[in-house]
């Protein structure tokens, strides 16, 4: 064999899916748990969703957000007062029957039948019918609009083919929802949230993505608009990393959102919601993770560098031990992208290579190695997880605190032109339907995951063709792209006049 | 009437259970859903939870603990694998049978019959279980021990008479848990954690709370040990404020948890568990609220200071806001408690005297108000909510920042001292019977709630003579104190003798 030993088993262009899971249990992001479709969130990964919750909390607090917390349980009753929004999510809701168990007589336990609900109640797949019916009550007037709030929940909508973060029955993520006087400034949020997505996937997440609108078929269930964000992964595919909804008045309506306007009439508000949910790790492996496992962004890293004394003899523990421990206050001291630098200081008693392996998997940006001889030189041995595992510089030990912080934003840097480079090789025209097929179409049999990319093209705007191209080659359009230019041509499906270009692609 | 009118009706001594209410309301810190038991937590409130979230994570993390995230969902099985557990929660769950609604032919909803789960689930209650499945696969040597976890999350326990934030269906809090090679690691473990609370209701709720051990019958089910802290709030009644259950091998063989030890046997592990919920937002308004609404502690407000610009004509207007913005862009480059100082400026459109109430009901610390006279002379008015309404200080502008953090750190340092010396002067000593019955005896026939306090009493030790008291008087023993001096004496209800005081209360 000439390819060199990975961390990883199998490598990304041998079996994507599975270099996935292998990459999520090798860097102990999650497992799945004993209750089907449901994972558990190890320290690590949810450290990692920790740090992305940070940030974007900073984000909607700087655009006038304040969070609040609606319940767990939505009345079935509730939940139908939206057709749309019914229609979308009844297959998929966990619903609670009963209040109490009681002995089944048989030494199990079982729903007391005599504690059935009356009116089953779902657990929230998303919350617009309780929180519109709770805005209901807090709006009288205009004066009460607008109301700006987000909430951090779990949501559950079942799923019959689970997938660690991408698709799992309980997901944790964060819904805004907004009420607004006005058709123009519910709007104008929908896409002010969309730009804080677009700028945390690209600052934190080191993720480009591409903002646009959803066709109609693609299309939150009730809303008017859907924009949203579309990253592309190493095995070209699409994922939707976050939604942005400009819900008109079908929610106001359904729950009775009016108010009293500035002219003395009754009017129903303007709602829109917003979301990201923990599909975004699983975003950030499948962008950024390589053979040898995961590579965190530094921006949202649960540890910046990890220190990993080398101890060859036992008389030297002490002396290499205490320069750790130095080193590790001086650099928590450096702040980077203004939060302090975060440190953790390997002593596990397991030889040095296997922690090495730990660490280069779970993708910490910086590793130190401190040992005996370094003392002697007063360097270190520093590594960068963007780089080749081989490759390490030595600087003075003295000097990594102020160096640190630079080189924390250099492996931000290069994760994002990395990511950039490789989704922009991977966009391109195509004119022809033969070239589309082609492009879509597996380039080897053994790897099916791996296609062409992202296809722009122009389109008809019909949903038959849409449809046809979905059945025929699982093809989607991921969006249309926000200030597309308007370019006459025709649709590369059934050759009708087009006005403008699409994104069409294989996704998650 | 003779006298004062207050913001609040009734006051606390008239009917305190409606004034608690009537706090929530005013206050706008959470109210009741449509669905039954479940509360909506509104802005203010929910900051005060981010707050202390904020807190004790930290609290955590220096402790040596991680964040993980596990499964809403409960199979049924693993609920009974531990006896008295199951008898202590089977009483109060939410149980999810179906995973699909389909329609009932009557234009509604039904759970689809043909989506029956074939093992029921249960809505977390407390996640001892389904954590301890997921440890006994982490853990097979002593190497992989200790594991110090926590959670934070949801959970439902379903009441029969739900009042805000101290008994609801849903709740939110953070669970701890974790597992050890020996017994005594894990006793040291429940009782550090027991420390942290203790710490964290002093300095971040102001709250002062007693240590202690609760007696069997109070224990957690299933739990060896429970410790807890309980705090005394302004009707003289005690709430149990945080506890830390050492549980032995219970769950740990319940579940499974097994390593091979240093001496190469297989053993159990040992493990505990501890918590907090959003209780303890309800604690503190019992505990420092007043006749004029909340009085949120500084450490846990999320706003220090309320900016009132005072309007009375159009062309004051600017000069008053440029006035607030450059005092709030001074204010907020202070830091307090490690935190930068936060601000609000309230520029709502409303009659000023209308805003300040708001304020002074949501429990504000600190409130400045700026209007063109203060513009002339330099200075503003600053009011603490600590004080009377109608106090305030007239310091100049421009040294309001400096002052800041002290005087946050006074009003910090008050209502502690405040909480401290009520609970001292309503604790007392009793040995008879007698004196026992008088003291938790209404003192007035219209206020039922009011008696006297925590009595510190000799008991028997015997479960039957606590369960008289609490059938004749429905007082209870709230803990053990912790560092209770060895004492002989006799139980105040059966005369028998008894080695220690034990501390008697009404509670929540």
């Amino acid at each position: 064999m000439s390819q060199p030993q990975t961390a990883i088993t199998p490598r990304r262009e041998d079996d994507f899916p599975e270099w996935y899971q292998q990459v999520v249990k090798a860097a102990e992001l999650a497992e799945n748990s004993d209750v089907r479709g449901c994972m558990v969130i190890k320290p690590w990964g949810y450290g990692i969703w920790e740090k992305m919750q940070r940030g974007l909390d900073g984000m909607f607090k700087a655009t006038g957000h304040k969070n609040a917390y609606f319940p767990l349980f939505i009345p079935l009753s509730y939940l139908a007062k939206e057709a749309e929004h019914v229609e979308g999510f009844a297959k998929e809701c966990a619903v609670v029957t009963h209040h109490r168990l009681e002995s089944d007589g048989k030494g199990g336990l079982r729903p007391a039948p005599s504690a059935e609900l009356a009116e089953p109640l779902v657990i929230r797949p998303t919350s617009e019918t309780i929180i519109g019916a709770t805005y209901a009550k807090w709006v009288q007037s205009y004066r009460d609009l607008p109301i700006l709030i987000n909430q951090w929940a779990n949501v559950v909508r079942w799923e019959m083919r689970p997938r660690l973060f991408l698709r799992t029955a309980e997901f944790l993520w964060q819904e805004g929802h907004t009420a607004h006087e006005t058709s123009r400034e519910a709007i104008e949020e929908t896409e002010k949230m969309l730009d804080v997505y677009e700028t945390f996937a690209r600052e934190y997440l080191a993720v480009p993505v591409i903002k646009g609108e959803k066709t109609e078929s693609e299309r939150f269930p009730g809303a008017v608009t859907t924009l949203c964000i579309e990253a592309m992964v190493q095995d070209k595919k699409a994922i939707q990393a976050g939604t942005s909804h400009f819900l008109g008045q079908n929610f106001a309506k359904a729950s009775g959102i009016q108010f009293v306007s500035r002219d003395n009439k009754q009017e129903l508000a303007w709602t829109t919601s917003w979301g990201v949910s923990t599909r975004l790790v699983g975003t950030v492996i499948m962008a950024h993770a390589d053979d040898d496992g995961m590579i965190v962004p530094p921006r949202i890293a649960p540890t910046h560098v990890v220190i990993l004394p080398i101890i060859p003899k036992p008389e030297t523990r002490e002396a290499v031990l205490a320069a750790a421990r130095e080193l590790r206050d001086a650099l928590v001291k450096q702040s980077y992208a203004g939060e302090p630098v975060t440190v953790e200081i390997d002593e596990r008693d397991l030889p040095g290579g296997t922690k090495t392996w730990e660490w280069i998997k779970k993708g910490a940006p910086v590793r130190i190695e401190i040992g005996p001889r370094d003392l002697e030189k007063g360097t270190v041995a520093m590594a960068r997880r963007d780089l080749s595992p081989k490759e390490k510089t030595f600087p003075l030990a003295a000097e990594v605190p102020a160096l640190l912080p630079a080189v924390l934003q250099e492996i931000q840097d290069t994760l994002y032109a990395r990511a950039l480079a490789f989704r922009d090789a991977n966009i391109c025209k195509i004119d022809t339907k033969d070239e589309f097929v082609a492009f879509f179409t597996a380039q080897r049999k053994e790897r099916p995951e791996i296609h062409g990319g992202f296809a722009l093209c122009h389109w008809d705007g019909s949903a038959e063709t849409e449809a046809e191209i979905k059945d025929a080659l699982k093809v989607t359009i991921r969006c249309i792209p926000e200030n597309a230019p308007a370019e006459n041509g025709e649709c590369v499906w059934s050759g009708k006049p087009s006005r403008r270009r699409v994104i069409f692609a294989k996704s998650y």
